[in-house]
């Protein structure tokens, strides 16, 4: 019947009632977000009386944003997206290990007391996305622009799946350095290194910056220098098909679209919210 | 196909994307509410990439949810219930003339410019509920219990509707004082006064108040002398069958339940909102 056959439909959670949980999703801007298609497809999918909505926020507004949601008290997850996830991780009262390995936050739930617990899994979305399109990291070397949170979160994954070596490229030689002295913590006998935009040498490369969400933005990479053996992953959403990919596959690149890595962390997230299958 | 049939199904609105507009019901509690239900289904039938939540506040924290309200760039409107239909008047910038009038706030949207627009769609749902019923309040005589934000939303409409008379009750003197002057200034030739909730005499007995929503509650009128020729009016909506209702029921007393109130103003509301069907 007609509740039923709407479980097909992606982006539909149960019927809302009185009793329905909140879940939202921080970001500016929003429009673009995916995570309420794929988590209230699987809310619904769990049988969960919950709903994910989009929620736009100015930077400046944050605090006010996080004051509302620890006084919801139906109010009971937040995803987070660019560009909150590092000014959001200093608003919550605890963060997981992940997040404070990386200083970045994209998930917050509330513990029993009500105090708001902060993790990133974003990285871990992010491998899981690659391994399920049967792209291993362990032995590659990989460049990553961007040293942002999504930068931190995606380079500190991809560390521990030890690959041969990791360049980090971003224009902010502080927050650079930031990260390359992090990741060393953890490399044991990785080559841990900063270094300019150029994929000549790098079996995959990674773009954790939001250019190429506007069309008339640069390539993000020496694009003249990227040869067909690399693979050439993008982390953003909208467009599916940055001009990275885009150009990338006229030069027969393999890519991966920034889709991947928000799905390979859905069913993870929704256990961290406690919205059991 | 499959998501036209979800269509029918209540309380389920068009799936959610990044591009869905926000619109939240405020209360305490909050399971009971009924506008999720209504209103996402209202939503769908017009075709608007929107939905509405349920969110659970206490008083004290009113402020920080209008300010997160004020802060959400695709946050758009608030339905607002009890406790907070007088207390949440303040917070706004503008109220449209119903609300000014009884000085209750149950809708919000937002103008051009952001700022708050308050208004009061009780007693406009109220009244129009009671006549799709069949009901008229022309001539009748009317007991009202309750001098709170719906029981002034409620006997201001009900005034408009030229009863023969109206009484009101309320344990709060300078409460039912303030209103019985309220309505006193748009009564024309109608008695309007303060007394007892004796029904004896009354055409028709209007609860106002939430005693009612937990069984072990009292009766909101004197039951015993309640006698079958009066139609008794519950605004509660949780539980559908109040103990008042279910009384009147049993004494073969006509009942109208507080889900036709809410009904009647769904599809205004939505008017208010800017949603075009």
């Amino acid at each position: 019947m007609s509740d039923q056959a709407a479980t097909d439909t992606p982006g539909l959670p149960l019927p809302l009632s009185g009793q329905t949980r909140l879940y939202a999703i921080l970001g500016d801007p929003i429009a673009q977000v995916g995570s309420p298609r794929l988590f209230n497809t699987a809310f619904r999918r769990r049988g969960a009386q919950a709903v994910l909505v989009p929620f736009h926020v100015a930077p400046e507004e944050l605090p006010a944003i996080v004051a509302a949601f620890r006084a919801g008290l139906n109010f009971d997850g937040l995803v987070v997206t660019v560009p909150h996830k590092i000014a959001i991780a200093g608003l919550v009262d605890e963060l997981g290990s992940m997040a404070r390995r990386v200083g970045a936050v994209n998930v917050i739930r509330k513990d029993g007391t009500g105090r708001l617990i902060g993790d990133n899994f974003d990285g871990v979305g992010f491998v899981y996305g690659l391994r399920k399109r049967g792209h291993s990291l362990a032995g590659k070397r990989v460049l990553i622009i961007g040293a942002g949170g999504a930068g931190c979160a995606v380079s500190h994954a991809i560390l521990d799946e030890k690959p041969a070596a990791l360049r980090i490229f971003d224009t902010d030689e502080d927050r650079l350095g930031g990260l390359i002295g992090g990741l060393r913590a953890f490399a044991g006998g990785i080559a841990v290194e900063s270094g300019p935009p150029d994929p000549v040498g790098f079996d995959v490369v990674v773009n954790c910056t939001s250019i190429g969400m506007k069309t008339s933005d640069p390539y993000p990479i020496r694009i003249d220098d990227l040869k067909a053996s690399t693979l050439v992953v993008d982390i953003i959403l909208k467009p599916a098909v940055t001009p990275l990919l885009e150009e990338a596959a006229r030069r027969e690149c393999a890519v991966h679209a920034g889709v991947h890595m928000l799905e390979g962390q859905v069913e993870a997230v929704c256990d961290f919210f406690g919205i059991t299958a």
